[in-house]
């Protein structure tokens, strides 16, 4: 790549965010890459390959006049689901791939990435838009494609760990990922704080109109907009998340075995798939364990649970007497706090882990927000047509990049899903 | 039973509710009445049977100082969902009942219902709770009781139709269930008016802050409580339904080939499945029929659209370039309108066919109302549980009982769910 | 019907066969009559309808001259799998058939057999095929199908009762099938004996070419022919079925827990089915008691074990160190036992329960003898195309019609299959 | 390895099939060598361990006084089905082991290599068994394990190369195993021949009582013993296996359309899989290609069509009026030609393509000879728990390694498996 001294502020971000990409695959050998472990998981070598399908597709083939594909067949195999793209391979068969190669892989990255700075450096580009030139507009628009596949990259680091995680997970072998991360973060898998969770208060929030959604400054997907108004009635916010001791609290108490706790699907799926406790809980005779990106760990008793799916969440909730946020009481809580990926603030009532811990469950279904209106283009495809039996969550995990979290973020899967870092904040309703 | 002159209102109410059950199942025969023809349905002896469950559990065993059941094994046979009661026998398996017989069905119902009536005429109940005593609590409470046990009632008198019409539909011979209906209404599978359609109107409604939930005048389930307020953007609603025309118009563009209308989901749903049209239209050459209640007939194209999906819902939505409602903007119109399950007001807008032809799906997904709590008895498994994955479904259908309807009802089923009288209101966002 | 006086042989043993298949159903109600307890099973309505479409289609339109249908829809829903008459209903669908009722069906049977006995009595039918007439060989051919027809039903008579056993088993109620069996025989479900079971003693046969297949005397279905040359090994046979006392030995001894006693594919079938016991047995507390056509009884340790499955007869002839026989070893026996359907002969080696107890599985699959043809026309579906992964069976059970059995008759069934009247005659190598 | 001058025939032979499956690995990826395609194939490095596992656990642990395991976790993780060597890793999970790596399992087969040669040339061991020792009984018996474990190895040779080649027909890219491959033979992938399919004769066979089974020279499988009587009658085999060109004219007569060929079960594949040909080939316009270990190729019409099921096979005799041979009459000729292993023999009948072309599908079910044993160690599960719901092939196919074949060799497969190497011999009752 070309040298920083000379480079633009987008230039760079795209240098940054690209390798660590690359940083989160370093510890992972050939054959890691390529396992798909269940078909909601993709292999890494995949999400390496389908970010930078999403640069050469929306944006090199825009751009360059001569544009030729690295490669004719990775424009089917590496589309996920954008229809209007043209074929795609089916996603269950991601982990069948053995060529191209893991290094033919990294090549095509390559490539791309020369091919994206070029660009980017070029005389055709000009992100401001600051010209008055018929291209100006053109140009803001591709620079927003370019922070469109950015952050989507940043939504496939998050992915890469979580699936590596469940595919280890499955050996017998216990694997580590790594013993130190890559990450820049204090570690991965664990919450930002090491020492004992705080007790635990009711941070309460009176009824009033509320402004919810993306105010404007800065990046965000389609489905946080446009901002609008909600009439939220009084609640109460846990001031911390579930702790592992207390969600063993809820297995020891037969808290599996109860359906008056579960909702109705919930405990069709805990029979069927003979659940006893979350996913990554060993029991080890009378101890516990967890299986972490660093392998087997003694199950750390002060820290925030991770890894349960919303029917989980929510049969411990009814336990304890409380329930799941909204998506809107989290947000409003969220914007009190003056919480921001940044920390949590001092200011900001008492509200912490709202990120940089684990995704929160709300009782909130993925749903458009008053006026969402699809692009027409075929980014268009990118959140709406999700929008059916998934719930949101809300904040970040110890495993979102950073500065990829906002307040008005909405991640979202199904109800059963416990492969991601999602946790629980309790609500109450006052 | 009893005589009618000398009865009390509620004995009436009584009567006549549990008089229409059997007269819905007047039309068929034995075998008709025996069979479940998929999971989600469910034999019509197993609604006569588990309505009659439902008052002999809920009522008569705490009344009852002698209390005996009719049979012990009908405790099990005929409970449908409330863990807390006991075992239950498997859904899936409830059409291997042959035994007990209809005739010893149609017994416990007599059984059940002189019990009751003698219980309702008795000295110790006092729906009025008037006098003094201590037992007029408890009257009361048992008064709610009756009430809810005919409510559920006429939800199961929905369902033996809409479960008849789908164990039918499965047989080649295409058989009706009747040539003439028993109902009072003027035909089932009709609309409630015959002539065209009239032209389709957009009726505006302002953003405001709006009550949402029951008033608190008469019956209600618990899902529709804590009435509640909830901002509502402006937006303009259909003012009458999608009809069979319309729907035909999206078939034949190929609307059931195009990924780009479709969620994600639904998409697949549709692929899995092969489906190319509504679950009850059937192609004859050039012309198209509908499977009906009154058999096989030609498809009415100036009657409302019924049997669709959420998914076939959303896609034709999308495909004229509207969305569907939210089931407070639905709630807020139907309360401007003035509309009730009576009739449509002239003065309502424009509104017509809110109550009495299709269910008209929303896209919010079924979820509990701030500050809904459920009741700490048995009961309490009612609603709150299946509060998960399915979605509001509002208004009234030709197959809904008369006086069943109102502007708070909270109608739900999964996404994929077809086989109910479900119809599309479009809305628009202004 | 026609009087007897007058009737042919022919007509005698049509209305006889017709009349015990109308005897069986006698007990059962409508609704006994409709259901389909699972894909392999059939609703009883079905057994009598699909009985009398066979002389309907392969008699009755042959040689009616102005033939027309009973009905013609009923071509399609009563043909079973004769791809070759055109279409067919969903096996697995059969169950959802409340049209045409009970009543009608037994209409149909009425009808037909008014237009069969007619044609049999009629100058155009010869079945012995004695005058010169080119019709002749015509009515030797028809006579052959009718008899073909008449076994057809008769294996239909013991499968409605394996049928109706295993529906009314589902049920919670366990109800009886009958007090009293309509049948000729002492009972039902209970093998021919009802003392004790003799010791077991083991038959020895000497190796030597064996003649196996009909021998040409009466009637055999087409897998019984050619008779053809196996050359047989030593072996011996044991001289009674097992019981179901012995069987019980090794229930508890932990022969379901046990992988080393199963085929590979038995064991994943138990494990997957979860597996414990035969399959119409129940545990009630320290004593067990067995599902019958009488209901629920106290089982007879004494009596031969039925209803197991090749997977359960295989692993309990390892366990006691013994194998099943081949078929060609089980029909030598029988030859030599001068064994056949009326009774077992004291000269007959010391063989005993050859017949009219349990079908008696065989270690051979289902497989064409030499030269085995199958016949050009339609009929000629009836056995060759289910030569694959099914095994023989040998005997008959108590469930098999008198007449029904020889010693080269061949049932076959599935390797799990066990809801026929099937058991274990132990075998061993000398 | 030690050098080869001074090794003994055994160390010779184990280390000529151990570096020829390591050979066979060689034009291999990691990646290649870690994926499992569907659960009948498993990944190449599972085979690489699985046949290292059989020399650890069944000679190793038994002679090495001092024995260690290479590694705890691989005795289950590399146990195939031996219930009774302890737990197992699930077949269906073989996929998922990344870990351990390729270099892993490669330094583990070194290990036990070594540990194998030393043993196998040391004092301890005298496999003639000449030497009045107690360990001489021990000796004769550990050779034969050797030998065991070394016939286990080749037939997991074959199968690396039908699981690798399924395993890469699933790629899009439609990739080679390699270009020139590893083996000493003209072609995997070809048959033996080159040159046109000489015409199709039939070689008759007189009846007659015959010896079946393995005649004591030379090694051989468990399930080739004993060898017996069997009486065949008269028969007629094709000279040659179908040819591509053959089968081409089934398809394209409709042969996947018709339900009058198929088996009734293989009438439900058909269908529920939708097939329209044989697994790999593919239709490109008016021409067809087929994918082969060395990428797509033109569909070859000369030579003999591989890949079938014993559907397709014995739908395809059907259409041209013949069968398939039962083991029996396959062996019988196999003798008579006095063909083997090395290659046809002039003088052998006509009979070509015995071997090294196709594994040629029986129409006899895998069942125990008559006499068969199963030896009461743990090796004992060998075979005989197979002996459900399979069937037999005879013969060898390009990709058995030299030195495997004989006539008496029994392989077999489920009717549906498709991914072997196996074809179609013709036979005739005359």
């Amino acid at each position: 790549m070309a040298s920083q001294g000379s480079q633009s502020p987008l230039q760079r971000r795209y240098q940054a965010v690209r390798q660590q990409t690359m940083a989160l695959s370093g510890p992972l050998s050939d054959e890691d890459c390529c396992i798909q472990s269940m078909p909601d998981a993709s292999p890494v070598k995949w999400h390496l390959a389908h970010t930078t399908w999403f640069f050469e597709t929306f944006v090199l083939e825009r751009v360059e006049p001569a544009f030729r594909p690295h490669h004719p067949a990775f424009r089917v195999l590496f589309n996920s689901y954008y229809n209007g793209v043209g074929e795609k391979h089916p996603r269950a068969q991601r982990g069948m791939l053995t060529r191209p190669s893991l290094a033919e892989v990294r090549a095509y990255r390559r490539d791309v990435d020369q091919r994206m700075l070029a660009w980017l450096g070029s005389a055709d580009f000009d992100p401001t838009g600051a010209d008055a030139a018929p291209t100006a507009a053109i140009s803001a628009g591709m620079a927003a494609l370019v922070e469109l596949g950015l952050q989507h990259e940043q939504q496939h680091q998050e992915l890469m760990l979580t699936d590596v995680k469940h595919m280890l997970s499955l050996n017998p072998l216990q694997p580590a990922y790594a013993d130190q991360t890559p990450n820049s973060k204090a570690g991965i898998d664990d919450a930002a704080e090491t020492g004992d969770s705080p007790p635990l208060n009711w941070c309460r929030f009176d009824a009033g109109l509320v402004e919810i959604g993306h105010d404007g400054s800065g990046f965000c997907f389609d489905n946080e907009l446009p901002r609008h108004r909600q009439f939220v009635e009084g609640f109460a916010l846990a001031s911390r998340l579930v702790t592992n001791g207390e969600f063993l609290a809820f297995v020891e108490a037969g808290g599996y075995q109860n359906p008056a706790l579960w909702l109705s699907d919930g405990w069709d799926w805990v029979c069927a798939q003979q659940l006893q406790q979350p996913l990554y809980w060993r029991r080890s005779g009378p101890d516990w364990q967890e299986f972490t990106l660093h392998g087997l760990q003694p199950l750390a008793l002060q820290r925030p649970a991770h890894h349960l799916s919303l029917f989980e969440a929510e049969a411990y909730a009814r336990w304890v007497g409380a329930r799941l946020p909204t998506e809107a009481e989290w947000e409003r809580a969220a914007q009190s706090a003056g919480a921001h990926d940044g920390g949590d603030q001092p200011g900001g009532a008492q509200l912490i882990q709202l990120f940089g811990s684990a995704w929160q469950w709300t009782s909130s279904s993925y749903a458009a927000y008053p006026g969402f209106t699809v692009s027409g283009d075929t980014i268009g495809e990118y959140n709406g047509k999700f929008m059916i039996n998934q719930y949101v969550l809300r904040g970040s995990s110890c495993a979102t990049p950073e500065g990829h979290a906002r307040p008005s973020y909405r991640n979202f899967f199904p109800a059963s899903a416990r492969w991601q870092f999602s946790g629980i904040r309790l609500a109450k309703t006052i």
